[in-house]
């Protein structure tokens, strides 16, 4: 990004231009760790969760495989957190994976990721809400009774809040963050203690039931097949992890290396978080079943499952509430910040995915709030649909992620491996060699990891889900495909044969379109002069006789030089009329223009644009469709346009979904703001282009 | 109209210019009738009916006053018809009661009547669907138990057809109204015949039923008013009378004759009709009770009563179930037609009130498919809250109907006595005058009538819920005031001071707003060196390094002759560093005047358009509002273009609810038309004004 400064400060031909004062704050690491790592570190709320839950199936017995399969997760975790050290000291741009894969695999492959991405922020906002829910109504028995409810009217909020725009900042990921993680710490820790150092026996409010297997004849494959999957939804865990990687832009020099770092420091925190959770639901004897009214035996009736979060929380702080609650609140937040981190990233990477033309072109400019709040409705009405759909349930929707997640991260990590292949080929420099041989050797293995657990989604999860993700990546892809090759096709039919003459207009017939002789009238006849074309006509259509009639009269009294025409509209049409003038006076003559110039009057309010110019917005639209016319609008500003800039101003004051992560604070109000918030974090500030 | 033909030829300046070939269709007598009388004749449907439901209050004592009531509604059905008949021969632009009162008691009072007559139109729609979901309810039970989804499906399907436009035709009007008259003519005849002539007895088949009164202590003035509404509601019969003085246009010559002419026949027709179907409810016993389930004594359980129109078809018909059939049907389809002519006759009344400026200037042009598309949404919209908010009971929502009609009437004819006043002044031909004083005094006893009506009606009404149509009333009349105060402020500040010397611009500093080195670019740079500007110049905006850096190299290796200027834009935004830009070169020197031109190519397809050109026409909008800057578009039309050309066409071609009543069949199609349909009805057309 700082070399972009420098670049267009070159770049700027005759005299320099004032731009707004910008604030651009980069991200310390202690701040970039809570705004990037929520959404990483909140899976731990419900992955441990998970691999209790499918374990259960087989009954109690089967949990003695669970912290093995934590170990595993653990260790894929560990593995992806390195190979995406290396992914992010590489590319810095913030293109993440659909970089990674474009670069190295093709534009083709790029567009899988993107389309996986796309899924997944949907699958984000619904698992992490869901989770939310769930976690809140462990608390709340209302929200538990309500949980549909409940997500919707959260995911509806989040989405009215990303639509306004609110001024992000660090702090405001910083503290849910760390007071999250400072919770989940404490009780592991304090359990640990109770446990080792006093011996106290900590037990779940669900260690004293029996739980039923609803399957009691797995043996053999079926048995293995299920603790494979216990381990993908284990996995979920890592969903996440490649948010620090989009964010490298926003770092603090040196970006690469801080943001690897800043992924140690998340990675370690994730595991031991995640392990701590499993080995305190091992201690305590925590029972989760998948389905609570049928599998539990010995719990009061309407006894409501709580999750293993609250659970493990009840059992270690017993009898001190408050440390209960902070838990259960903070977790409930990180939640919902993570879903939260969806609506950032989702435009984020739809304006990235435009960049390349696989969208909508307006995604790309960060000014087009209209394109965003699409994609925010888009987002939140998907995630919608899944949670109904699903009943809000993290173990059904858990179903349909992370396959995303694992089809992104093997592309990106045989693309890294593609990657120091070619960079091999030109280094020669040996220790230069050898360390490129190392971050070749952990992308290697973080593909075969990766790879692996891919598969093992594949075989477990398809039926129960994963299919529908990957029919809607296929359609994604498809829709994204199919864009580019419409973006594709016009710019061939644009493209300009060099060598091709421009053909000069020979002949420029002007017309001012007339209907009263108001100020607006008299200025564009004025400014048609200004453009001294070769014929000039005023020209008014007849929709009323009388007032036609006192036109001409007015206009011969007054003696302007232009000539009249009246043109016949027997329907008191306009549109109609006007074309078939225009296409007349213009002729066969290929070097024949014809401009059209329109006086136009600025109103400022929305009710007053009712009331105005619609017929001259529906004209300009059809002369569009006309060769070799031009269309001029001469806009007359009424008092009440001021009101209009005024709000303009005030809309785009607003800020952005997911400019922190971005390094962008929103930019000075103008003009107020001029002056003020300099950006205090300003390291490497492109303030004015000056 | 034919008026206009040739003074619009005459105002036609330069050369004469070829407009669509057009198809004017004037209505001989016998089509006429039908257009415009289907409204009022309908509403013999349900007036006789209304009469006996409210004299029902009373018990089946109180049904002897039925025949005078019907008289005294007969009577002042005369009265009108006569009065229109003057209104016609003086008024034939097709104002209606609007213009008379406009012009006689200026313009508040005619936006009272306008108000009034908004109304009244989207009563007509509710009563007329109600009534013939209530008729055809009486052969089909299913729609008498569900009268109001019936009711809601009508008006949907009804904005459907006028939204899509159908081609209207006289016959389309003239089967259904002929047959409904024919049959109803046919009933009251057989009947007659068989009780006079052959001495059967016909019994209706609530003749047997004891009718219980819903209040015994009905005596002296509750009774007189009791008789009173039922002479209110009675009057609905009159409304649509005002329907042919609004489409006098489409008359043939001489068109106030013959326009009263057939306001004759159809107050010929429509009495007969009332006073006939009256005679047959008295001969027959037919009883209609308000509330039938506590007021009809002896009916079978479940007994669904049916309309008064029904019963006397059952009893004149008994046995030939045919005849039955065929006037319930041809009942149903008048009341159903009646309702659509509210919806062609909405958008006329709107299109009259927006000439005044009263309602949003689109209005008036034909063309505009959109804001008659409104309108249609409107009428349908609130004819469906009536419907739905009065459970599609004709009694309770007659007693919103005919107070604006009647409202109407009243001012009409005083209106009218102030016309005659004025001609009277001017005349001194004895004959002449003898002629206006006769025409006078009818207007006179019109007035009479109607105001004395009008109180009655506010009297006996106004609690039971004309007061709601009154608040609308006043709503719409206010509404209607403020958008006509809007224009004439506008108008005010646009108008120019004369003597005030129109500023030529001194200076013309256009730029070409470049993104890439396409052939629009290589357009808009020619076109705009074709202006002879005093200063030109490229301008790009620098969203993406790489692009922009791209674009200088291949100017300055093409050499172009016009300097191109680089514009930063570090938040990738578009207009405001345009906006900002062109504030600086304007400067305050306010002779000075920008253009900006836009290349821009044109596509399509809807969704073509939503990934194009997005940028270029919010840059356009808020240029709008940036004083002396003009904005020129140059459009390059791509392949895909002329789709969008073509379905305009064909968008133009589709006819518009209310053309037959104006006398307008639907513009030829292009080009296919242009020598197709002449117009065989076309006796003094304008076909095409060269």
């Amino acid at each position: 990004m700082s070399k972009f400064a420098t670049v267009t400060k070159r770049l700027v031909l005759g005299r320099p231009f004032r731009s707004d004062r910008l604030a651009h704050t980069l991200l310390p690491k202690r701040i970039a760790l809570p705004v990037f790592a929520s959404d990483p570190m909140s899976s731990v709320a419900y992955a441990p969760e998970e691999i209790l839950l499918v374990l259960s199936v087989a009954g109690a017995s089967a949990y003695v495989y669970s912290p093995w399969i934590g170990l595993v997760v653990a260790l894929v975790m560990v593995t992806v957190v390195a190979s995406y050290r290396q992914n992010v000291r590489a590319y810095g741009s913030g293109g993440g994976d659909y970089e990674v894969a474009t670069v190295n695999h093709g534009p083709r492959w790029g567009l899988v990721v993107g389309s996986a991405l796309l899924v997944d922020y949907i699958l984000t906002v619904a698992v992490s809400i869901a989770s939310a829910a769930a976690n809140i109504g462990s608390a709340v028995p209302f929200v538990a009774t309500h949980k549909v409810q409940f997500a919707v009217a959260a995911i509806l909020v989040l989405m009215a809040i990303n639509l306004r725009g609110v001024r992000e900042s660090g702090t405001a990921f910083a503290i849910p963050t760390y007071a999250f993680v400072v919770g989940i710490l404490a009780m592991i820790g304090w359990g640990a203690f109770r446990t080792i150092v006093l011996g106290d026996e900590m037990r779940a409010e669900s260690a004293d039931f029996d739980l039923v297997a609803e399957d009691h004849h797995l043996v053999g494959l079926g048995f293995a097949f299920l603790v494979l999957r216990a381990f993908s939804s284990g996995s979920a865990a890592l969903t996440g992890v490649e948010a620090i990687a989009n964010g490298v832009p926003a770092f603090r020099k040196p970006k690469g290396r801080n943001a690897a770092t800043t992924l140690l420091w998340m990675g370690t925190l994730a595991v031991t978080m995640f392990l701590g959770l499993l080995f305190l639901a091992h201690v305590t004897g925590a029972i989760m079943a998948e389905d609570p009214a049928r599998q539990l035996v010995g719990a009061p009736a309407g006894y409501e499952q709580k999750t293993l979060v609250a659970q493990l929380a009840d059992a270690v702080f017993t009898g001190f509430s408050p440390g209960v609650w902070y838990v259960i609140f903070f977790t409930g937040l990180i939640l919902v910040l993570a879903a939260n981190t969806a609506f950032n990233g989702f435009p984020v990477l739809g304006s990235i995915l435009a960049q390349d033309r696989f969208l909508p072109r307006q995604l790309h400019t960060r000014g087009d709030r209209l394109a965003f709040s699409n994609g925010i409705l888009f987002l939140a009405g998907f995630a919608i649909v899944l949670v109904i759909a699903f009943d809000a349930e993290v173990t059904k929707l858990i179903q349909l992620y992370i396959v995303g997640v694992f089809v992104s991260f093997v592309l990106s990590q045989s693309g890294m491996i593609r990657h120091w292949n070619r960079k091999l080929r030109d280094e020669t420099d040996p220790a230069a060699r050898r360390q490129m041989r190392r971050a070749q050797l952990i992308n290697g293995f973080g593909l075969f990891m990766t790879a692996s657990v891919l598969v093992v989604i594949l075989a477990t999860k398809f039926l129960a889900g994963a299919w529908i993700s990957i029919v809607a990546m296929g359609a994604i892809y498809f829709l994204m495909g199919g864009i580019r090759k419409h973006y594709d096709r016009v710019t061939q039919e644009l493209k300009d044969a060099e060598g091709e003459p421009v053909t000069l207009p020979a002949r420029n017939h002007a017309i001012v379109l007339v209907s009263q002789l108001h100020r607006p009238t008299l200025r564009a006849l004025a400014y048609a002069k200004a453009t001294r074309p070769d014929v000039l006509e005023a020209v008014t259509v007849n929709v009323d006789d009388a007032d036609t009639r006192k036109l001409i009269d007015e206009w011969e009294r007054r003696g302007f030089s232009i000539p009249l025409k009246v043109v016949e509209s027997p329907y008191r049409e306009i549109t109609r009329p006007v074309l078939d003038y225009v296409k007349r006076i213009r002729g066969d003559q290929p070097r024949n223009v014809v401009t059209v110039f329109i006086p136009e009057y600025v109103v400022g309010r929305w009710w007053e644009q009712v009331l105005h110019n619609q017929s001259a917005l529906r004209l300009k639209s059809r002369l569009l469709f006309q060769s070799r016319v031009m269309v001029t609008s001469v806009p007359w500003q009424l008092e009440s346009s001021e009101r209009a800039l005024s709000r303009a101003d005030r809309a785009r004051a607003r800020p952005v979904a997911g400019d922190v992560r971005r390094g962008v604070s929103a930019p000075g109000r103008r003009p107020a703001d001029k002056n003020g918030e300099p950006g205090k974090n300003d390291t490497n500030g492109r303030n004015s282009a000056r």
